[in-house]
Parts: C-alpha cells; structure tokens; sequence
C-alpha cells in the first residue's frame, strides 16, 4: 500500500508562546492529518523562553559552558513539543513527542552552533504509520557521547527543513508571526510587499545580508535535498512565500529583494606591501582572533603597495581592531581607517545573471539622492553599496523604488 | 591508587530555588571536593517549577497523557542540573551534569511512578576520575524505548540513594529546608526535637503514616544497598538526622517519633459473610477501581459473620464508597458504615519489640485525655489508633508528652 504523503510543520516561539497558540499549532497539525497526510510538527521553545533561561545562566555564571548552556536550552524545545502532543491528544488524536536525543539527530560537538550529521527516521516513521501526529524538539541534536547540542538561534528551522529532507517530504511549511518574505524589511519601506516565491540562493544572499528571515542552514538543507519551504502565517490560512529552485517566470525578475544591515564596522589597511601571502597573513590572523569576515575588497594601489578593505560584524569590532593594530606592522601597512558608521544596502537577485543595467540603475539611483558610496562588492546574485549609516534608510528606500519592490513581480514595468 | 571516597548530595527543590542558592548548593559540592571526596550532585527542580509546569499542561488538557507528562516534568530537573554545573565552573571547578537518559537510569514504563531498573555509572565515573564535580538530574530515568519516565514526587531522593548504592557511596546528604527529621511534626507539638539517628524502617513506617519526610523508595534503597542517609539543612553545617541500619543504642528507646494522618477515611462493613475468599473478593474489587487500601481490620464477630474494616486515603474515598456499594451484597455484608472525622495517630520505634508496655502506656495515655479510641492497628514496630479528627492534635501531643519525644534520646526517662 502507497504511504501517505509526509510534511513537515514548523511553529515558532511566537507560535507555541501561549495555551492557546498551542491549541492553534495543534489544530493546524489535526488539519493536514486529516486531509490524508503524515505530519511531523517540529516546535521551537515557547515565546521569550530562551531568553529567559540565557538570563537564568548569566546570573550563576557570567561565562557559562557551552555544553551546560545546551543542557539548559534545550528544556525550552522540549517543553514546548509535550504540551503541543497534550493537545493534540486533548482533541482527540494520537500524538507522541520527541526530544532531538530520542530521534538519534546526531551532531557534530560544536556546542550552540552544532551541525546535523544525521537524523534516525526509523522511530518517527514507525509512530506515523501507527496513526500518530509526530512532534519533534526543533534546534536540539546530541553527539556521539550523547551530549545535548543546539544548533544556534533559529536553529528549529534547520532541523525542520533536515527532517523533511530525511522523510523525504515535499514540503515544509514554517509557520511564523509573519506571512511570509518580504521584498524588503516594511518597518523600512512600508510599501514592501510579500513574494510569492524565491529561490534557495537568493533567499541565502538575503539572509546573509542582514534580513534574518530563515536560519541559512535550513536553506542549504533545502536546497541540497529539494525541499521546498513555505515560510507562512501561523494566524491564517493564506499561502505565504515558497523558497523553491529557480523556476521560468523568476529569468524576468531582475531585483527580487533589497536589504539593509546596519550592525557593521569596516577596516581599511592602506598601503599594505604587495607581496603574495600578505592577505593571507592578515586574514589568518583575523581568523585566530576568531573575527569573522564579511565582505572583502583589496585592490593593487602601486607594484608595491595595495589597499586591503573589509567588513566586520559589529560585535567583532573591538577584536578586529586589537587583531589589526597587532599584524598591520608585519605587511608593511601604511595607514589604517576605522568606521562604523556605515549602513550595507544590497539589491539580490537571480536575474541580474542575465540582465545588464542593474548596477547602473543602482548607482544612479543613490547618485540621483545624492548618496555617497563608499564602496562596492557584487557577486552573481547581488550587488551590494556601503554608505553613511545616517543616509542607509533613505538608499534602502530609494533603490527599492527604483527596482519597483513595492509592486508584485507581474505589475513591474521591467518584467516582460 | 586507592580511589577517593564518593560522596552524594542531594538538593531539593527548594535548595536550588534561585541562582543565589543554587550557588551555595555549589559550594557545598566544592567544599566536600576540596576535602578530597568524589562528589556527585543529584538536584531536583527548581522551586515551584514542577507545579507550573503541571498548570501548563493543564491548560491544554485536562488529562494529560502520562508519557507526554514525563517529558514534560523531566525539563525541570535539566535545568537545575545545568545551572549548578555552570556555578560550579563559575568558581573555578570542572562540572559535568547529566540528564537521566544521558547516565542510563533505566527504569520500567510505569509513566509519572516508574521504578528504577538500573544505573549505568561508567560515564559518572569516568567524569569524577576526570576531576569533574557529576551533577545528575533527580526524579527522572528512561524506559528501554528512550522515553523519559519519572519517578513520583519525591522521587529525586529516590535518584540519589540509588546512584550511591550503584556507586557504593557509603553517605547520601539530603539537603534539604528542614534541619533533619523530627520526633514528630513540630507544627503540632512545639517541643518536637530533632532525631539525631533512626533507622530504616522506622522511618519507611513514619512515610507511610504521613510524616512526610522522604521518599519511601529511598529509605528501601538505603537499606537494601547500606547506604547511610543523612538528612540536613542546606542552610548551616549542622548535623542532621542519619538514616542507617539499628544500632545498639536505639534498643533503649522505645518510641522514636509520633505521626498524625488526617487525611484519611474509614470504611466498616458490618456482618459480612464469614466465608473464606470474601475479603480477597472486596479488596480485588477495590484494587479493580484503583483505590489504594492502607490497614485493613478484620474480626470474628460470629461462625457465620465477620466484619471488615479499612482505611483509605481521602482522595480514593467516593471511589471506595463507590466500590463497597457494588460489592456489598455479593458479600452477604448487613450494614456499612463511613468515617472521614478520623486521624490516626501512630507511635514507632525498634525499641518496642523488646518492651513492654508501649501500648499500655499510648492506651492509658489517651484514656486520661478523654480521647476515644475508634480502632487500633499494630506492626512490630508501631501502634496506630484511630480517634475522632477534632481530637487529633491532642493525642499526638498526649502521646509525644507521654514518650517524651520534646527531649533528645539520652535524656529520655525510660533510656537506660
């Protein structure tokens, strides 16, 4: 006999916050249920809990281990998936649930930001072909020794797209306070407006670039496994946005997104000596101060000197700095300027692959507001402008008209 | 080399209630670690938190499927564990905890009371030999499926005595609010002093009768494993009560302690068929409804009838109502009488084996008092009676001033 079509369901914090949000999460799991499916629910800690417990530690510890901080958090998940399967239950259906250890989701031991190397389906299928709702502890694995591991915040999405990927769902839907991705952040550009769909890599670019709308491993899984992800509303029943693979219609899309991030800092090393390992030199240095790069632009100034460029995460500042100041002597650099005031305006698309003009439409654009750019990194599927931070909002704003993003991708003029 | 002597500590819930305690709790396993003893840390949940997890579920189902229960509960005792092994870090000591799943404390599937089947302490020991101070998560084991069981309230005494017996740790502290266990309960006979020693099962029979100390599990496992208890105060140094095998001293006392049950009801069945197997038919039929039977009283009143009376605990009683009313007839039983005004009131000792005139004295006692007498109950080694409940704080204070429970041992009169 053919099995039953499997999905996978994923509900936030904000979406298990309260006794009712959970009936509601549980009500949307008996739906698909009985439509004919298999579901698997996977559900992060309730509402503000995490923060909760972090504080918790803080106050025992100001610098808690690692490992016992993993212990600790994921009580949150745990919690929040035995109450979901109690009203599943409540309303009349089977429903077991599952911790990330008793589901043998196996990890590497980089505890709070751990990677799944494998997940066990053997039990989680038994218990759907008993006729059970299965709901597992999103954001949690454990090791070879058995130690609890997290997967970094968001990590719930990961584990729900990794767990569709190994049940070999077609879809996984993540059920969010949001109804889905939006072409830029609306608290920013209020005319911004859902999209229907975007691809894996656009969805990477924008995620990366500060819009911090899905964990960029569970895109990956994705991806890699051809799941596709509904990122959807947990208060209504409208489709949200699909992260899919490229499709036709997207060739006609030059800009699907625009983002801003503000929380950067930038180092400029001028006049460092041309020679072949100095960028390395520098970066290795950077790398076991445990500083992580961004964007990195070097250009050759002379045969001897060139100017070596980079962005920082802002909390990495303070070590970038300390790092420079360390290694700036021993590749010969001349000078080095510090900024953060600085805002990152980005446009992301995979239609720029084929469509000339979107770097000029860009650049005339902030030109035309009178925006100066301080520099500029691209890559296939995006471009992306530093500028003064107190100028960020208006370029956010202004590129997005300029792009059309507060008009759904059939309206705009460009698209054919 | 000789190992180092392994020492447990338990820490109740209210022992580990907020960060500033759960701190002390840490230097009290730094201490015992400094002194040159393996130490292991078995810690309930935090406060409050197991009822508010309960009012949790509650909320989204009335009647909570006891595996979902489980997993639930089993969080709070992860986070205590946790945060104790961070403060211990905190002070500059290696600390590991552990989770029952992750120790192997196997124990049947009896959801919300299981019983423990086996400890696996290589890792425990392992950890110590490593120098770490081990903290495990009390109350809580797995099922040979993985799923999380608990092991009834109370139950983290019952985790702690088990893993020093698995361990042969020859002590188990109890930390606990109280200073040690008293001759009776001090909110009813003011001058209740602490007991400096009483044995296994005299104290398994104050549990039973309501006292409300430890968990009867763990007194079991105590005896059975020789392991000494000692219950203190997590808030001083002081001695507290030691919880061991009978020594010889105990011999010349006679009473140790006194308790009061007031939560109890009494069913009389009057003229019941003297037949053999009707008392096994009434106590089937009972045990069928699920109500948990204490003393049971059964007399000759002719060759042709007996009658049976019982105690039960108040919260079975409408279902033993229930149950005697099935059965009555089947039985050939004239009249049934219901008490739920009664306190039982009940003296234990060792020392009483070998006496004579305990009961003369709790008798006579009570006689001098007016109390009435409505039945008596013995075992070896305790004499209960059950009086009217309004006069149930005047006999046990009766019977304490009687045996002399307001002075330490040695200064008992009878005390050779």
């Amino acid at each position: 006999m053919a099995k039953s079509e499997i999905i996978v369901q994923k509900f936030g914090g904000t979406s298990v916050a309260n006794a009712e949000k959970i009936k509601r999460a549980a009500q949307r799991a008996i739906k698909a249920f009985d439509e004919g499916k298999q579901v698997v629910v996977v559900a992060s800690a309730r509402g503000q809990q995490t923060d909760e417990l972090i504080a918790d530690a803080l106050e025992v510890n100001p610098n808690p281990p690692k490992r016992e901080m993993d212990q600790l958090l994921s009580t949150g998940e745990q919690q929040s998936v035995s109450l979901i399967a109690m009203a599943i239950e409540a309303m009349g259906h089977k429903a077991i649930s599952f911790t990330g250890a008793q589901i043998k989701m196996i990890t590497d031991s980089v505890h709070t930001k751990a990677r799944i190397k494998s997940i066990d389906t053997k039990r989680i299928k038994k218990c759907l072909d008993e006729g059970n709702i299965v709901i597992v502890a999103g954001f949690q694995g454990i090791d070879k020794d058995e130690n609890i591991t997290t997967l970094g915040r968001g990590g719930s999405d990961t584990s729900a797209v990794a767990l569709a990927a190994a049940l070999k769902a077609k879809t996984c839907d993540i059920y969010t306070d949001v109804d889905g991705v939006y072409t830029t952040d609306p608290r920013i550009f209020k005319e911004a407006v859902k999209m229907d769909q975007i691809s894996y890599d656009e969805i990477l670019e924008m995620a990366s670039l500060g819009a911090g709308v899905m964990h960029g491993r569970s895109i990956e899984f994705g991806k890699k496994y051809n799941v596709t992800i509904h990122v959807r509303s947990s208060m209504s029943d409208k489709k949200g946005t699909l992260i899919t693979h490229e499709v036709p219609q997207m060739e006609g899309i030059l800009v699907s997104g625009a983002t801003i991030e503000k929380n950067l800092a930038k180092v400029s090393m001028v006049g460092v000596d041309n020679k072949p390992g100095n960028a390395a030199k520098i970066f290795a240095h950077l790398a076991g101060a445990k500083v992580s790069v961004n964007d990195i632009i070097q250009t050759e100034v002379s045969e001897e000197k060139a100017n070596v460029s980079f962005t920082v995460n802002k909390n990495d500042f303070t070590d970038a700095k300390k790092a420079v100041e360390e290694i700036r002597d021993k590749v010969g650099c001349q000078n080095v300027f510090y900024r953060d005031d600085i805002a990152e305006i980005s446009v992301i698309g995979v239609g720029m692959r084929t469509h000339y003009g979107v770097a000029n439409l860009m650049f005339g654009t902030l030109a035309k507001e009178k925006i100066n750019i301080d520099s500029i990194t691209t890559s296939e599927i995006r471009i992306s402008c530093i500028v003064d931070k107190n100028q960020g909002d208006k370029a956010l704003i202004s590129v997005c008209k300029a792009f059309e993003l507060d008009k759904p991708v059939e309206k705009r003029s460009y698209v054919k």
